[in-house]
């Protein structure tokens, strides 16, 4: 950490933040400049120490130099982080490939698409039977029911299943019936719903905040961890920005940015990455050449009778084929096996 | 509603876009224009079936005329919603400014800061008991005794105290002790917590999500409405954009934009609007100016020393005293009484 | 200046960053902290030097702790500027009001507007003779003619004359014609075109750039600073987010932040800043009371017929009058006279 | 286009709306919903009036239905544009590959990367001679004398040349040297370069503007292309968000959504788009998976030396030819050929 002092500073506001830091039991290191007065701090990271320095007198910024997150970060944990469930692993150099429908339907709707997820060689099945949506008025989703179809569609079809979660309360039930919980992208700081998290042994695919920067969100999983749930999955799913063509801006560099970051699994989402289906193919491809651990496909049989209206980011069974094939061939060339 | 189909879409599906808008008991208004064809949808609003519709083939767009929201809307309620508690008026034409710290660090403090915000002739004692951090490891709040402290320095002082909810299970004990629950930026759009502060009698304070649109903030107060709870007042605390310099970005048009969508009151923050103390002064004094309905200022008897870090952003008591003094001008010249 | 090194870098690294300083004239100061060392540079600040710092093997990031810019500084010019033109003062005390159409489109229309600001109260005519358009088949302004215009009305009503220059041959034209050259968003970063401004002796508006920070508009000022034309102002006039109801958000806070980093005037332009009529006149008001030196304004005796299409962000002329006697009531409130 | 009344609007402004519009010689169709009136304008495209109209009492909105830009669109021209240049084809099937250095700094150094980017097997030598830096202070380039050993360099290896073009006065210097001129992201909409540009038969490498939006980027292409150059490329480089770790958001989405909408090459330039050179690698694969026809690479022999400081962002040769030996394999699985 280093305080930096304008060079009007003077002596006794120097002295005064020299003081505060050997007083938290820290070294301070002086370094005068030409203009500005920079004080190396020496000793364990405290954020709110780093806050207390940002407001004494004559301190014109506090910079940071270590990172805020330990358990998520490389540093701490060298090697990738490789989730086991059921036989399946996700993270290392295998590729995996989660497929299904927006929100969860019907339990013949939901039987159907586990056969053509199966079908195409993925891995996971996805479907909400909770969803968050932007307005009250819009379909809620089916609720605990669609767990129930989930899960005996995942053993039906041998397939892992993924779901979302949006408050602690609904934690246990969810970790009961999914192998794997999502936290989407308006609850990435939810810092309760974290927490309770950290406490289940279920794995947690969490996706970044549409408005949050890596560090925040490695900070999000970190709580997740600082609970004691070492199982955690991060997915980018487009963030805001001025363009209005897409839903979201597929932000793909964030693959190789956390691969360097964080020894956690990273997994892209094309379908909310960019809300159209036409585009889900080639983003597709680019995430996996980018290096992504795993992609999270929206596929509907029915698309265009969906009740979410995420329809029309969803692809058509026979699509999810055709790019499972081309994801296939793509894999190796990046070190990743499918 | 209204459908528009690409110029090469052709009548076989046109006919199916008109077909599926008669099988919902709807009208369809077919006009060919020269290079599109535009369908005008006649009926009662339905966001599934706008979803569905997009998804059609030939369709290109899908636009929406009505408005999601309708207990917020002006259309609905052309009169300001005036919210009271204990004799204070909030919404209309009473200009109020809530003050205090950003959390309750002991009794002791919330004391003193009370005697302070009374003194200024303020309204509102603000205090935050359980804190949202980004990263773990930061101070997260005292707690419950923290609402116990801030109800009885509310009580000596004769003020309204407001404190933020950050999950459904504290929405309770939260009505129990503060006068307004505050929903915080990052749980704009944590619906369950919205859903259960719609069964509750106590004002919401909701903030706007830190990149979320007009639309959806007035979409998220809409399910607190649908609940039942009228008393909700809406909070602009800044965006996130590419300039750092600032904390955010605070969008004061969001003002008389909101002034002229909903008929809720329209609360400024400053503080977390800007991040730094030296703007907080002119930025209170341009969201009066904008037509504000109230202000939330951060105000510390000993900022240096806050254990949040907030403490940069937070003015001194006398400064608090001198912005007051400033408002009480200039209110008055906006048609706002303080 | 600052060089961070992460831990692991090793003492070969280390010596071979202290050599380029030393290399440079310039001195190092070592600081070793826990997991990073820190290495203050001491000397005359130079960008390219600490490029290539920020390349060499082992360095982490460079921090860079004084200001790019020099002369727009407040450190550098202590006391406000303030441009002098045909009596009128720009900066300080004086707050000042430009208003008239978005493009010059006939003789007879600039007249009458001429005589609209000018019976008003306000100081200068603004009018665009060469027009920047998104797409090439939109109207492109009516060239020199509308100059020859504009100087008739600005001496006719005893007003000073602002128009907008697009490229670098046009400035001796526009400067012969009008008092002040405005630079539009769009070329904040023509350097070539800052170039030829900093050669006239024009007061220049210096519109920031849509999606510029603070700093990078500075720069921009820089140009013409360092060109040796010391009247520059600054203009806000929104920029770029995700929100799509307002045509810009206005940030408001670069008043008060500017006029604490330069000696500059601070202009503010609440019609682009909103592109929404009903919104100029509180987002005018808010201006001025965050402090503003100056508004820009767009009025039109016609807007339902300008050729532009910015009508629809245009006062009528007794709007303009209402707005112009409320500036006049607030600005002594804020310590600025009209 | 539609202009959309409200339901309130009465019959008035609606007959009012309706003569405006055949006054122009367009036709009106009238829809009335349950609380808005549609109507929809049939006839010649022309965006001033659809201004007007939205200027008029008792319009909402008015949306526009058709593109704003024709000889962009794929809709007027449906095949790919190939630009053939001394046997070298853009666009279609073949992936072009451009090298070298952010600046040309001497005749040694051009010639040296040239050699290189020849040995790898990429098609083009980039270098700037003209640089446009944030600040004044900066190392501007080296001017006239640069092109022409960028020329030299081109000629000897057997390599297109492409540099930056800043202002109106020096495209007929830069299109006598070079095969290529290409538009800075600030110069995007530069409109009096665009328009200079239009006059010449020298293929144009337009960049996107760090906050452009793709129609607004297709409207300054359509600038070029109706000036009578018809061989313009689109160059997608990174757009400005919150995210600070990266220089840019390399938006990758562009590159399939820009297929579609026009016929026009699209280049992506990883090296602006992420400012970080170990982010070049991963980010090229994504590009060339997503569909682009061509990247554009920095490379440098020296980049610890650079004098720009984008040498952080440049490959050294070896990557760059690893990096090429990635993109032939994986080129023909989109169907591309290098």
């Amino acid at each position: 950490m280093i305080a930096i002092l304008a060079h009007h500073a003077g002596e006794e506001k120097l002295q005064a933040v020299v003081h505060a830091i050997e007083k938290r039991g820290l070294q301070a290191h002086v370094s005068r400049g030409m203009d500005r007065i920079v004080v190396g701090i020496i000793g364990k990271f405290d954020p709110s120490f780093s806050e207390q320095l940002r407001q004494m007198s004559g301190v014109e910024n506090v910079v940071r130099i270590s990172k805020t997150y330990k358990l998520a970060s490389r540093d701490f944990h060298p090697s990738d982080t490789v989730i086991e469930r059921k036989g399946v692993r996700i993270g290392g150099d295998a590729l995996i490939v989660m497929g299904g429908p927006c929100a969860v339907e019907s339990k013949e709707q939901i039987m159907d698409i586990a056969a053509r997820v199966q079908q195409a060689g993925a891995h996971v099945l996805r479907g909400g039977a909770f969803k968050p949506r932007t307005g009250p008025y819009a379909f809620q989703g089916v609720g605990v029911e669609g767990l129930e179809w989930m899960k005996e569609a995942g053993e039906r079809y041998g397939l892992l299943t993924i779901t979302e979660v949006m408050t602690p309360e609904y934690v246990e039930v969810c970790a009961e019936y999914a192998d794997i919980l999502q936290v989407g992208t308006r609850n990435m700081q939810n810092f309760d719903l974290l927490r309770k998290l950290g406490t289940v042994r279920t794995p947690v695919l969490l996706k970044r905040g549409f408005s949050a920067t890596y560090e925040e969100w490695l900070n999000a999983a970190e709580y997740i961890l600082a609970g004691g749930n070492a199982d955690v999955m991060l997915c980018e799913r487009g963030i805001r920005t001025f363009e209005t063509y897409t839903r979201n801006t597929l932000d793909l560099a964030a693959i190789p940015v956390l691969r360097q970051l964080t020894h956690l699994p990273v997994i892209a989402d094309p379908s909310h990455g960019t809300g159209r289906r036409e585009l889900v193919a080639p983003m597709t491809k680019a995430a996996v050449a980018a290096g992504a651990h795993g992609l999270i496909i929206e596929m509907h049989t029915d698309p265009d009778n969906s009740m979410t209206g995420d329809g029309v980011q969803s692809l058509y069974p026979d699509q999810f084929d055709a790019l499972m094939r081309d994801v296939k061939q793509l894999a190796p060339l990046v070190g990743m096996t499918l």
